[in-house]
């Protein structure tokens, strides 16, 4: 037993457009004992995902909607404190669905060990090698075919998902321009990350600047937010171009229905492939974009940078940040300190 | 010399919203004189086909648009009446793209002779065997790749892509349910052609309708029209789903920007895959879509109908009939006799 309860957020309601603090309720408990095959886990970090907001809708979608009541899903780093599993010992690195918690017991199959010698830096997993990474890897290379030469848009360019699979577009031999909701992002993706170009969509006309950074028309686009920019893209979409549709931040807060892009048309016309995917169906791969991953990250062509915002209690007002960009990084809420490893 | 003039459609304005014969000139000319390598085509059947509305957009598309001032562009079968070319004698039957006009005088490059013991009816070409039954068959087949037992909705589907869609979906073991915007044409295709349930659009509610006949859900979309059917559609599309993008013939005509699908969503969280396609992109595999076809036709496995309306003249009304439904089957214009071959 810890002297500590663990502290919760539970899912109260459903949110209406942007998440509320509201929304959830702040629920503290003991800690029970462990059962056989159990573990307790002390958890380090939360990611904040877009992806959660779409977690949050009661409808049909690749994983079920977050019931009310139940504490709010996330993927977590955390520290095995105590186990009764044999796979497990005190001090072990885990990582797992373990939500809005500061502690969680859970079965020992519903975590994963990471090896210690094998991690460069915690922070490393929910920035690039647990998630992020690993869609942008099956995105840009199953869904998107990248071929030597063409030419790759990302959304969100400086956003988690979106910054390294622009880093992966530039490995494999493309022209990569982001698009991007600031100046220092900008600055980031280009100067930092080596995009060839990038573009402010707040402050310029993304169409025009899509015509001067693209003089060969857009092969592939990575679409982390769907809305206008989808459109502006499809309006200057090469033949046989390829759209991977990965998110579509823009309009998972919306209260009203929101229409899909009005050149749709170009789908027809220029024989254009529009393909959602999600990282759960590749988890049966996800060593292959692990052990590349790991490989660029070594070699130093892929950088990720993280946004910490410490304490549990700032994980409903933290997620927004994804929506309206204000996050400079991988989101990430650091719910205890890290062990010296 | 041909004693009478050639007859024409030139294009003469750019039309807005549905075709009128005053964006036409009609035009009469003499046949000039064969030159070497040219053959003059006495024309038979004139294709009418949605897509020529595309033709007329001045837009990048996967074909040039149709100039002003030139004949009217349509795929055509008619008889060689003189020949200057080595591989042509008067008497031969040809197809080519020789347009709206009773006579042609054209390189002999520009048309395909057709083996006259091969041919079971001469209409069988315009109504199956030169554009239509090809289209259906690599958009189903390469872009919508059906497996047995999934289910396949076919929205025009007494149309003349549409119907030889569904026919092969059945060959291929699927469950096939038609859209179409009549009693008449719903009965043809489920009495007729044997699809397994068909939806009247104009009459029933298409997505209450679609839960009715598609209690797995629906795996494979071709979709021939666009607009409201297919966010029905998407509304109750499967996981990896596939949408096959031939036509968009509900805003063809449209003279406002169309909103595209209000259910985008939906491709990322069933991993839906849209793709477009167009014929001429499968013109060097066509034989292999001809093969099957002449085959299934033999075999009383395809069926098809073809509506002739009578006359050059007619040519520029009667292409609207696409659009509002009223023809029944493959639409030709009959611009002289058949020979007894």
């Amino acid at each position: 037993m810890q002297s500590k309860p663990n502290q919760q957020w539970r899912l109260a309601k459903r949110p209406v457009g942007l998440i509320t603090e509201s929304d959830f309720e702040w629920h503290e408990e003991a800690i029970p004992d462990l059962m056989q095959n159990q573990v307790l886990v002390r958890i380090i970090y939360l990611s904040l995902d877009p992806a959660m907001r779409g977690w949050l809708m009661d409808r049909k979608s690749y994983i079920p909607p977050v019931a009310i009541g139940e504490v709010m899903r996330s993927i977590t780093i955390g520290e095995v404190a105590e186990s009764r599993h044999a796979d497990f010992k005190p001090g072990d690195i885990v990582q797992g669905l373990l939500g809005w918690q500061s502690w969680a017991v859970t079965d020992g199959s519903a975590v994963t060990r990471l090896p210690k010698a094998a991690i460069p830096d915690l922070k490393a997993f929910p920035g690039v090698l647990s998630m992020v990474g690993p869609t942008a890897y099956f995105g840009l290379l199953d869904v998107g075919t990248p071929k030597k030469g063409e030419t790759l848009v990302v959304s969100a360019a400086a956003g988690a998902v979106g910054s390294i699979a622009g880093q992966i577009g530039k490995i494999k031999g493309c022209r990569v321009v982001g698009i991007a909701g600031s100046e220092e992002k900008r600055r980031w993706i280009t100067e930092t990350l080596g995009f060839d170009a990038a573009i402010n969509y707040k402050t310029e006309a993304v169409g025009e600047q899509l015509r001067v950074h693209c003089p060969k028309g857009i092969d592939i686009y990575f679409d982390n937010v769907g809305g206008t920019i989808l459109d502006q893209v499809l309006a200057r979409i090469n033949v046989y171009g390829r759209i991977v549709v990965c998110g579509l931040i823009s309009q998972y807060n919306a209260t009203e229905p929101v229409p899909g892009p009005y050149n749709f048309s170009t789908i027809l016309t220029q024989r254009v492939r529009v393909q959602g995917f999600v990282f759960p169906d590749y988890l049966d791969r996800v060593h292959e974009a692990v052990k590349d991953l790991k490989k660029w990250l070594a070699q130093g062509k892929i950088q990720y940078r993280v946004h910490v915002v410490e304490g549990l209690e700032k994980a409903p007002q933290a997620v927004n940040m994804l929506f309206d960009g204000s996050n400079q990084g991988k989101l990430i809420i650091q719910v205890s300190e890290e062990p010296s490893l």
